[in-house]
């Protein structure tokens, strides 16, 4: 399988060193081969290439198997008002590879219940998956900006929503049966279309499933109150990014949580969900653990090899238990310690 | 001073009631005269006059010195796809009367830590205010709803801006002089704008405040993870709809949080920030509270009885760590001998 490498900004490359490391020992255990092709994006592409996303770095994603991302952006490229910003490359690799639905799966584990803000009674049992829609609402449409007056426009379609929510249900379907929509069509015309078309899809398509609808403020709340009660999450593009960024304090550290973005094929981009925390780069005190899971979610859903997948999840949650982890949980390990724990169970 | 009366729908005739008992003794006992005028809105009017905002209502509330809000809303007339929804009173009310800041203090009480998600020590210390623009952006934007496609349109204005972080500004210098402005100008046009008006504007008016800019994916995390670091927090419509409901979990209980919307003058609208709980309505189980503590708001903001507010606020804060409560709190008072037990310490 080949494998497109974007090690990006910050933390990006050490904790990239470690997936592919993890890769190599993965291959060498099962005999499997996995051809990497590194290509830069973000601020790193800026600075080599003057875009942040290369045609190169493009080609190369569309010819892989799979894509893995580190991070991109950092203050050197910080400027708002700039045309160029990496995070364009993230966007535009979205869109570029048609990578419609984002997953971000939540389990906080119990060795972490400290660390989150939440009381551990709320945290236990909790087992959720938010599925939000990537590649369409306010962050592709029409812009305007005037001195005086600026305007964004959302807009989906039908086709838009039914794919993202087929995936959801889909994923529904194979864990625990529930799924969630979360709208604001109280107010919004997209969030009504969300509706209607999702409601006529779970009736013709998904029957079987336990299905309910939440408007997005009270989301917000529940998803604090009452965790344990929901199991996929699907929605729109924005309220995916804030109610994902709220989910993951649930998990206690934003280090451990990997994510998949993917399309119509297998084809997928698998990245840690935080960013690229320029403060501590190069200091070998990042954590690689969401980056070696996302590595599990790209073995398991792009690359059809559930075996290995499991195999690195546990050999993660192990080192999690037994406390080989980085400062950010408590641990004493450096990047590169902690990634050679996870490497030292997989054999 | 005369005081527009909207009871609404749900529990709203209820706890209206306890607010307009409390200002019937403070009245008496500190001399003053509130002219009380009852008027219909939302689901209610929708039953009674087929219109959730009766112009004869709007009249009503720009004559008044304030207007006072009990809630609107249920599933009696909760269907997406009908022209005429309670909500719309209420957005109607929003922009007929200018009401462009909406203010939303979270001070969690201590007798109230146990009913938080958050950890105790997470909450010992906070005392924030969320601002919320609340007549712009993706609420009155163009609207496009076609079988196939819709489509919201977010747009905001050089003055739209200012004047709500204006409000806010002015806020944060008469309490810690912190001020957070909440925005996603890495990929909205409207977030760049409120960026660079915000800044301009700290930079002319308001160099003495402690000035930060926060994504609204991160202030998602940063609400649970650090929520004694805010003081003000400024934002757009929709993302101060969901970052409310989102902090109103640091309080425990929706039961103790107030309201105020404001313009350009000193009359506001009040109303607690929980629903119509029609789940529970008629049945004296509703807490008053947070209607009381809207009440001691006006008083203060629309009509400068601060002595009056500050004694109104302080019988229900008593009443709280006495016990003296409804059932959501832990207590087993009724909706009117909750509002008695207040009442009974205004004297
Ligand atoms: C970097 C930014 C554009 C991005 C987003 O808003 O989608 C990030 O927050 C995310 O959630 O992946
Ligand atoms: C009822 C609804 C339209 C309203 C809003 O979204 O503004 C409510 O959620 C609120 O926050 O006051």
């Amino acid at each position: 399988a080949t494998i497109a490498i974007l090690a990006g900004d910050g933390i990006g490359p050490e904790i990239m060193a470690e997936a592919e490391a993890a890769l190599g020992e993965i291959a060498a255990v099962g005999g499997h081969r996995f051809d990497l092709v590194r290509r830069p994006i973000g601020g790193a592409a800026i600075d080599a290439l003057g875009c942040p996303l290369p045609s190169e770095t493009l080609t190369t994603c569309r010819q892989a198997d799979a894509v893995l991302l580190g991070a991109v952006g950092g203050p050197r490229w910080d400027k708002v008002d700039s045309k160029i910003r990496p995070e364009q490359g993230l966007l535009g690799l979205r869109s570029g590879l048609g990578l419609f639905a984002n997953l971000r799966p939540v389990t906080p584990h119990p060795a972490l219940f400290g660390a989150s803000p939440l009381k551990p009674e709320k945290l236990e049992g909790v087992d959720l998956v938010v599925v939000r829609e990537l590649t369409g609402g306010l962050y592709f449409g029409r812009k305007l900006e005037l001195p005086d007056q600026a305007e964004d426009v959302c807009t989906y379609t039908v086709a838009e929503i039914e794919r993202v929510v087929r995936r959801a249900g889909d994923l529904a379907r194979a864990r625990r049966g529930k799924l969630t929509l979360v709208d604001k069509a109280n107010v919004l015309a997209t969030s009504r279309l969300w509706r209607r078309v999702a409601e006529d899809l779970v009736r013709r398509e998904y029957a079987d499933l336990d299905y309910e609808v939440v408007l997005v403020d009270a989301m917000a709340m529940h998803l604090l109150s009452r965790p344990t009660d929901f199991d996929v999450i699907v929605t729109e593009n924005l309220f995916g990014d804030i109610l994902t960024d709220e989910a993951a304090m649930l998990a206690g550290s934003m280090g451990l949580l990997p994510s998949a973005s993917l399309g119509e094929g297998s084809r997928g981009l698998f990245e840690p969900i935080h960013g690229s925390a320029p403060d501590i780069a190069g200091q070998q005190l990042a954590n690689p653990m969401a980056m070696l899971l996302s590595v599990a979610m790209m073995l398991r859903l792009s690359l059809g090899l559930d075996d290995e997948a499991g195999l690195l999840e546990q050999a993660v949650w192990d080192c999690v238990s037994e406390g080989q982890v980085t400062r950010d949980l408590g641990g004493s390990l450096s990047t590169g310690e902690a990634g050679a724990a996870v490497r030292s169970r997989l054999s």
